[in-house]
Formats: C-alpha cells, sequence, structure tokens
C-alpha cells in the first residue's frame, strides 16, 4: 500500500483493457504526489492508509500512472475497465472526474482527455442517426446544414413562433432550433408550439419539395423530457434538443437510451463553467467524447469565429473526434466501435459574412447556426435567410462572397451591416 | 433596443416576481458592458440587434441590471419570473447560468448567488424527509449522526460489504454509505448488495434496537436509478443516494419527483471542475440552493477541517442555507416557503480527532462521514467506528477529546495515529 501501488512509470497501458486518462495538473506538492493522490481518489485508496484494501483489490483495481511530465505538467493515468459500470457516463464521472478537483493538494487540475477501449464505447448506444442519418433525412449530401435559432430567445408566442420559423424554411433554411432556454413557458406553451410549427413545416415541405428539420428543446426533469419527446414523435417531428450540461448526463442517456427515433441535438449552454478555465476542470473534447458516448446526433462544438470562445486548433480537433470512426493518439488508434459519428454544429455569432472562413476551417459536416445573423439582417428574418443561404452557396462555389453578393441583393445587405472575414 | 434597456441602475428588484441574481464579473469590456451582455445572453438578446424582439417583448422580458460596483467586481440582475419554466432546475440553468459564461467579452464571470421569489420556490417539491423526518427515522434528536463511508471505494464483494457494514453498524455508526463510484459493478451487483446489507442490517436494528441507515449509490442513467431505487424501497431500505453534478439536475429531479419514499442523499462529486475557482464558475451556495429546491434530503456540503477544499465562512454559510427556514439578504427574507430543511453532511478526510473542531464550527445538525478515519484506525474498522462513536459523546458532552481519551481506547489510539486539532 506504498505510493508505488500507483505510481508504475515503466508500464505500458493496455488499450484494450482499461481507460487512459489524461490530466494536466498543479500542486503544491511534486506532480508525482499530485498524480498519486489523483491516481487514488479516482479508483480505491484515499486519504490514508486503509485495513479494508486488501493487496488482491490492489493488484486487481488500483489505477496506475504511466506518464509524468513535470515540463507541461501533463500525467495519464491507466484505470482497469472493472472499476466502471459499463454504458453509465455518470459512474464514470464520479469516478475520474469527481472528487479529485476538491483536493486540497490540488491548486489547478483538468481532464484534457480520455480514451476508452473499444469493448467499453461498444456497450453504450452512440448516435440512432449521426451525419449519415442526418443527411438521409434531409436529403443535403455536399454542403453544411443551415440553421437558424428562433430569436429572441424568448418572448414569441406559439404562433409567431411557427409562422417566424415556417418563413425562414421557406427562404432557404434546412434546420430551425428553439434556444436553449425556451422549454415550456407561459406565452409559448410546448405543447402549441410543437403542434403549430410542424403544421406550417408539413405546408413548406409541400410547397418546396424539401425535408426540414425543427429541433424542439425538451430539455427538462427526465420524465418530462421524455413525455415531451414522445410527443414530438406523435405530431410528427424528428428531432429535439437537449441541454447535455444543465439538464445532465442520467437525462441524456435516458433521452437516448428511450430509442423514441428522434435525432438528439445536443446543446452545451454551461459548459463554460467548467471547460474555459484551460488549468482547472474538464475539456470540451472530453466532453465531445461523452456527448458521442451518450448517443447525441448533433452536438454544438464552436465556431471560432463567432460570439464564444473556442480556439481554431481546439474545435477541429473536437470535430475530427466527432466525425471519424477512429482517432489517432499514442500512435494507437481508439476505435469507435460500432457508434456512429456526430454531425458537429456552429452556433453563436455567427452571420453571412463569416461562413466562408468558417467552412474553410471546419469543412462541411457541419450545421452553421445563425441567430441573430438572420433575424439582425437590415430587411427583417426572411432576408436573413436568404442572405444566409446565398453565403453558403457562394462559398460552396467557391466564389467570393464579395463577388457573389454583387448579384445577391441579400447578401450583399448582411456583408455591408456586420462586415465579412 | 439599446444597452437601457437593461441596465436599470435604480431599479428596485421586485423579490415576489423575480429571480435575482448576483454574478462576479472580470472584462476586457467595463464592468457595466459585461453586465449588459450578460443580462442580454441570459434572458432575451444576443450579440447585435434583432427585428423580431419587439418593444412589448423588451418590457415584459428584459433582464435588469439594478446593482454594478466596479470596486469588488459585483453586478446583480434581476430576471422576470415569466423567463423560467417552473420547477425545472436545467431550464433555470440554461437562462441564468448557460451561454454567458462562453461569451468572448469574458474574462471570468461567476454565479455568486441566486434568490428566488416564494412562488417560484413552492412549485419545486422540496426535499421528502430533510432533517426532521430523518431526525424521526433515525430517533437521534440531540447530536450529528454518524456516517461512515465503505472502503475501500470499489473492490469488495457483495457479502464482504455487507459484513462490514454490519459490524460498523454493531459498534455504534448511524448512517452508512456507498461510496461515490460504487454503482453496479461486475464484483459487486447492485441488487445483491442491497440485499445483503439490508438483511444484515435488519439483524443488527433487533440486536441493538436501534435504527440504522444504509445509503445505496444508485447514480446511472435516470430509468436505470429508478429502477434501483424502487428496488431498495420493495426490500426495504430507506436511502438513496445521487451524484447530483455527474447525474445532474434533471436526473435529480425525477429521482425526488417519482415519490418513492425514500430519503435522498446527494453527492456532490464533480462540483470543483466548476466551484473551486472563485473568480469562474457558480458557487457552491448556488447549487446547496438546487439540491434544496431539487428535493435532495441530506446534502455533502463541506468539512472545512478535511481532505477536501472548502473555506470555513463559506461552508458555514451554505449549511445555514440548507438548515434555515429563510435567510436575510439585503435585508429582505428570502422566505424558502414549504420546503423542508436539507440536512448538511461533512465528509471528506475526517478523522476522530476533528470531531470537536467539526462540531464546533458546523454544529449539530449534521452528518459527520468517516471513510478513511473509521477503516484507517490501528486496529480496524470497528474500532475506528468506536471511536467515531466516542469522540462524537465526547464533543457532546462538552469533554476534551484528550480526557475523554484516557478511559476510551479506541478513541485514544485513534487520536494516537492522527493527531488532532
Amino acid at each position: 500500500m506504498t505510493k508505488n501501488d500507483y505510481l508504475k512509470l515503466n508500464y505500458k497501458p493496455n488499450y484494450q483493457n482499461e481507460i487512459v486518462a489524461t490530466f494536466y495538473g498543479e500542486s503544491r506538492l511534486s506532480l508525482k504526489e499530485l498524480a498519486i493522490k489523483t491516481a487514488e481518489e479516482s479508483s480505491i485508496g484515499t486519504w490514508t492508509k486503509i485495513n479494508t484494501l486488501s493487496s488482491d483489490i490492489l493488484k486487481r483495481l488500483a489505477a496506475r500512472i504511466f506518464y509524468v511530465n513535470v515540463k507541461t505538467g501533463i500525467f495519464k493515468i491507466a484505470y482497469p475497465l472493472a472499476l466502471f459500470e459499463p454504458a453509465s457516463i455518470p459512474q464514470l464521472l464520479s469516478s475520474i472526474a469527481g472528487n479529485i478537483f476538491s483536493m486540497k493538494a490540488v491548486k489547478n487540475l483538468r481532464l484534457e482527455d480520455i480514451e476508452f477501449p473499444e469493448k467499453y464505447i461498444n456497450k453504450y448506444p452512440g448516435p440512432k442517426w449521426g451525419i449519415s442519418g442526418i443527411r438521409k433525412i434531409t436529403g443535403i449530401y455536399n454542403r453544411p446544414l443551415i440553421g437558424c435559432i428562433i430569436k429572441p430567445k424568448l418572448g414569441l408566442t406559439s404562433s409567431q413562433n411557427a409562422e417566424l420559423a415556417a418563413q425562414i424554411f421557406k427562404n432557404g433554411v434546412d434546420v430551425i432550433k428553439d434556444d436553449e432556454n425556451l422549454t415550456d413557458l407561459s406565452f409559448n406553451r410546448f405543447t402549441d408550439r410543437v403542434k403549430k410549427v410542424l403544421l406550417l413545416k408539413k405546408q413548406v415541405e409541400k410547397q418546396t419539395g424539401k425535408k426540414k428539420i425543427y429541433v424542439f428543446n425538451v430539455t427538462a426533469p427526465t420524465e418530462i423530457m421524455l413525455k415531451r419527446s414522445a410527443f414530438v414523435k406523435k405530431i410528427g417531428g424528428q428531432c429535439v434538443m437537449i441541454d447535455v450540461i444543465t439538464a445532465g448526463w442520467a437525462g441524456v442517456q435516458s433521452l437516448r437510451n428511450a430509442d423514441l427515433g428522434l435525432i438528439i441535438h445536443g446543446h452545451r449552454a454551461g459548459h463554460s463553467t467548467f471547460t474555459r478555465n484551460k488549468k482547472h476542470g474538464i475539456s470540451m473534447l472530453v466532453l465531445a467524447n461523452l456527448a458521442r458516448l451518450a448517443g447525441v446526433d448533433q452536438f454544438h462544438t464552436g465556431t471560432v469565429v463567432g460570439k464564444m470562445e473556442g480556439e481554431e486548433e481546439e474545435v477541429i480537433k473536437i470535430n475530427e473526434l466527432l466525425k471519424e470512426d477512429w482517432r489517432e493518439f499514442n500512435k494507437l488508434r481508439e476505435n469507435w466501435g460500432k457508434l456512429r459519428p456526430v454531425l458537429p454544429i456552429a452556433s453563436g455569432g455567427l452571420h453571412p459574412g463569416l461562413t466562408d472562413k468558417l467552412m474553410k476551417i471546419l469543412g462541411h459536416d457541419l450545421i452553421i447556426n445563425f441567430g441573430g445573423g438572420i433575424h439582425g439582417h437590415p430587411r427583417g428574418s426572411l432576408a436573413g435567410a436568404r442572405a444566409a443561404k446565398q453565403a453558403i452557396e457562394a462559398t460552396i462555389k467557391k466564389i467570393p462572397l464579395k463577388i457573389y453578393a454583387r448579384d445577391h441583393l441579400e447578401l450583399k445587405e448582411a456583408l455591408e451591416h456586420w462586415g465579412f472575414k
């Protein structure tokens, strides 16, 4: 039960049978000592030597620190799979992202990355639809989906909401969503909104011959969330949104496990309470991993160019993680097993003038969400929707926005209003 | 739609009809500008002027900044109740603790406190049992409950777990709990543990004539959590634990809303990812507020003296908030309405030598949880249990631990082993 029970710098992790976590740490203790305390508290140890911890348990279940780099502050720990309940994100986090952050020895501690064995991954359902499913539903294969958030966040009645959505759908938008705080409110009841929106959406689909998706925010205590989702399904909707952080992983997993056949849209409101500090908390990369395991089909990951923080390199890495079937790490491939790829969403402070740059950075497998960037157009939301569509068309055709704007009035107005990058 | 729509420094908040949030902020902008961006993003605005935001909506729903103090970095915002869905913590957080933390304008931002109108509070169930209910169930009225965490966190079989619990119960402990990462594991299945523990617990209760509580950790995706809780109830248990942060509020509320008649024990593993930085994130005080609304009966709040961080003043404030029927704030009383008081739990790095100081700081309405502080006793867990009981007896009788230890061997050994404060 000495420190060496956890510190095994010559150990080669077994990526088939261990979960490997990468931490950044700072402490009044040495980094090695911090790593030991972290390994203890996140597996089977505690602050003092205990009599009930047998050498057999220690051998089977102790976490192993196999890498410590005092220059970078990085250490890595391998955890035997037996420590984890299959397909439970709450239990995973209670283990390796729980008490450790509270330890007095910690000055800063950040869970930077997690790598899972394929057999652990395959216990999760992953996305029902994922990128290919969503592309099939919409019939759009060669460009990003154009998304729009109904704005103001709150305040429209269900009728106003439905009419606005229909007009925006008509003018070229593929996916329209509720904002993160619009659920069931006195002036815009959830069931009214679903009925009215879906009725008008059907009409637009008939008129335009194009499939549209409306994303209903079902965020609530789990039983209410499931009831609302079942209602969306019953009335003919295809997609629901959950605020994954404020609802929490038990709720996210239950929504997926209920297997209602709906696309699950994951909003990340609140993540920056613990992802923003680059020295403490949990990285957005880890969050994206968890969203994929839980079965989120499309997930907010960052815009690089918009109103929300998120650096280019990080957002690209996150999106690649969601889109790929495997990733290269430590020269080993983490295989995503049977789990479908997730469609990344860029959302927050986007306007048509940013589309060009955004797609250059993040590619075509993307939902580009405009809120203010559509409803703030000088001639209103419909012109805004057209401008957004024109901007994406231009980028796909590899025509500079400024050139395309010459004979596309709404785009011209948008560029004049917001400028472009 | 100018900035003044949100900034109303002469406004007097209406504590009967508004939720008031206190923030600490730092920005490259002025504090006023940061406050405006925060108020916009957390109510109905966005990064650009939008056409769909009518003056009527603005008047009814805009948040109002009524206090800005550049010296302290504190600003306060009043939110009309119409912005919030009744009895939904996820929706509350998506509004006032969501996107704001991601804004590029933010250098640091922390939600320090929330005050709720009584009519908002009363839409929540609050604790089923709370302090008085738990005291009634245990028959213990005049001292803290003595708690013990089974250790090692993971590794014991269900039989070993049950036998250890029975021995500790016999030696004076009132409440024994699973650790935060022990759920349903291959070597200790949940249903086996419930059956074996409750069988032996019944025997001990018969032998000792005292009621004991075992806290089963049901943390999991919601539907599994509810199934496990129903099983605990069926087999005759009284209490389940949920890791509120890693499971999330949708799960916590669903567990309470299912109204199974069980005591809900709230563990806070993971909270330090966002509570620890005193400049950014969400305060532990806010978390305690939410736990009470959601209906957690007993909640981990800090030890001051143990292994986890948490300053004296803060932990006292949190515990008072949970225990009182009202609190004084801005010279106004926040009334907890019909919601029962919550029993605070001190847990993490405690040993018998700290009991004296701990009770001086935190009082008698408390569960004092020992893990390593019982299982690490030089003569094992049973001696540890006795030492813990003796330490609390001594403190209640106002006899110094060192004096009481003279004719209480186990306490003497514990003090020699760990020292005391």
